[in-house]
């Protein structure tokens, strides 16, 4: 039927003198009354009202991502603040973000509770937030990596959650902080005994499983965790922190950040 | 209480001779305890069985964007080229893809219905293929644009629709070869009264919307459709084609397409 | 597959000295194989953690359940009476309801944030109030309506409702009884003229909806609110109240009601 | 506010002369502004289009509430068929159900594929069934209980499943019967063991789980399986049948109810 209605309206823009714009209306209305149907086959997502919505991304097999771009371990510097640059380009680009915080290859990002950006719809929290971050992560690798070549282009999985209370936003920002200091805490001892004592990974994991390492056998670096990578608005743009956001020091010196008003 | 954890494990770090595994687990096992809990409130999105799984995503502000890199008009060749250079780079590096549909700035990815990708989480669908194709955007943009630098990294935003028979598969896409055929209909003849007539493009769209044009007015191509993109699998790599889905004669030339068993 | 399976177990049966054991088994493990994979076509519909969970049902065709039952006009007190032991009914046979507020046929039963009652399946909670709502109504109704044969088993709808907030909560609540106040002034009114002025029920609509009716012209009762059902739980049982509930006053005298830990 | 509003309500109904309607309206319009938000934390539930919407529901410890009204091991046929009476009459009360499918103390309502009733919200769907066969259950139970009063309001629970095709949707049918064949089998030889062999309950369920019993030693009734109960749709009403729905012969003299456009 549709079929039908193509050829007439290529049928009207053939002949001399037809009105365009009924043809053009004619076809429409035939596509539409055919096939919209399968528009009530979309399922409506929206995050529950007053609530915080929490997108977290991870980069996508980025073991093989960090060895083919020869990243330095347990952490490359350049990498972290490549990241921090795309949450920082996330926020401005995207509304009613407050706050992101990140650590490796991943990232959290936290909008304000009564945002009503895309009707709280949650696929498009999650697909603006993570395409902007992987095509600047694209965009500005080359200010970070200068003498190393992007050899193709990453991906990154993002999810929604969604945190009904201040209490329950904290204690998951507490528990992204607290999951990068245990990995880090992990790795660094793990790449300690790599460089330091000349293990192989696979020899230094299994001590890490079956024996017990000292501090005698491993030097550790002074300041020995994870880049916490903490990015905030301020009135005019996003800027980044390298802080502590388990406790409550934090969040006294930012009221800001979880004040509804603000 | 973390925080009391945490000074544990650096103490223990920082004395010498101590296990640094019993530490590692000890403050690991602290943080668990105490803010693991903030992961039920994680929902399940799972896409229901045994159905295809379509994900389509659009470009965020590309009337913007296709202004601010000068795209021709109505429809520029390169940017619809690479629009499918992504497309099939994220068919080459997701699994699961049996076909994808595009034209101007959106793309449509099929999901074979049996797909057990990632147990079939609508977040992860949607964030691993707009993410892909983000990144590719960028990381292949120069092929394409050889003398048009590009200006700022593009978002796209991303949906889940699930179609529980072929039949209403065949017609989403029908859907969005239609819709395309409409709105480069619409296209062609603004863009002819812009170039052609001389009109500003306020005067173009009151035209359209008001008076009627004839084909007395304006000269339109012989091939006046915007590309169909159509993107499928073969044994070995995915193989961009440009043909009409809307009818039966393309599935019945690729049956292998919506074969369940293939 | 499954049907020679059957065969099988009856054949086991059918001879002497067989371990029906083994038969049993045989029987289950084919069946399972088979068909038990529909089981992965169940969503999960887990309520958001740390959330007021609501519950409100509502008679299903009451208006010509009234009519059919003669009931008073415009409140029964039987049938007020009848719908509140069904809400006592319903707080004393399912686990961790807090509190229900009802007015005429409807009645919302709020279950406590952090109850982890059939894993907080939205469906548990919502099936189980109103069936055992409307098992009650049929059981319960010669206590209340002696010389009124009931006619018919009555339905009723039920939804679930999530709210993150002690607020939120509580004004969902003033809700239902702004509502319910709007609702028995207007029919309090519209009884008035028919009962006292004697119009016909359509005339007394026409009314309402075009002219002014004044005080002068029909006398209103002192008390003229609906019965506001209220139901809480004390220590032991559930106890029913007839109180207002917007404003802070009945929640400053039940603070157990909202407090997390009682 | 509100309560200021209703203060002002109130007034105006003391006062003399006073246009009663423009009060009410003044009282709702204030309401409404005030609370009327809290609907937006509803979510939507809708079904997927074009599926296949079942319903199932399962009597609420009814282990109990079968001793506590003396039912006969292993099938009590008053039970069974008080069931299939409720079955029948949520079948005539409600639309759309093409057939339904009981064992035990469940029972399974199909909805037809393009169903719109209360626009496919499963909350709807489940509710309105759990809630009319309890109120059923109470109301018929003196037609088949004639000797045995009801104790105490039996409660059901309710779960909404969607399946995308015929084949999906046969396959769940086939599971409930495969189920109830085996749980019959288990029962039957288990009552066996207490009323032939003498065994008390709690050995007969260790013979059953550690020993073999052997058709020597307990006697099987010829027709051993469970009363499958079906209740299907004719042109005027719900009629019960007892047959097999595994295996394609009841599709074959059934077509009409997996048929579209019946």
């Amino acid at each position: 039927m549709w079929a039908a209605g193509a050829v007439k309206v290529r049928g009207c823009l053939a002949a001399t003198s037809v009105p365009l714009r009924r043809c053009l209306k004619l076809g429409a209305a035939m596509a539409k009354s055919k096939f919209e149907y399968v528009r009530d086959f979309e399922a409506d997502d929206t995050c529950l009202a007053h609530c915080w919505v929490v997108v977290r991304l991870d980069g996508r097999n980025f073991h093989r991502f960090a060895e083919k771009h020869n990243f330095t371990k347990p952490n490359d510097s350049r990498a972290l603040h490549l990241m921090t640059k795309c949450a920082q380009t996330v926020m401005e680009e995207l509304e009613d973000i407050v706050i992101a915080y990140g650590q490796s290859d991943e990232y959290s990002f936290v909008f304000k509770r009564k945002s009503n950006w895309f009707k709280r719809r949650a696929s498009k929290f999650m697909t603006h937030v993570v395409s902007q971050f992987a095509s600047s992560y694209v965009f500005y690798w080359r200010d970070y990596f200068e003498d190393q070549p992007l050899r193709y282009p990453p991906g990154f999985d993002g999810r929604v959650v969604v945190y009904p209370s201040n209490q329950t936003l904290k204690d998951y920002l507490s528990w992204r902080q607290a999951d990068c200091h245990i990995n880090n805490l992990y790795n660094t001892v793990f790449w300690a005994l790599v460089q330091q004592s000349g293990l192989t990974p696979i020899q230094a994991q299994e001590r890490l499983q079956v024996d017990e390492v000292t501090t005698k056998e491993v030097r550790l670096p002074a300041e020995m965790e994870g880049k916490k990578m903490v990015v905030t608005r301020t009135r005019t743009k996003a800027v980044p922190l390298h802080c502590d956001i388990i406790g409550d020091a934090f969040w006294k010196e930012h009221p800001e950040i979880l004040d509804e008003d603000s």
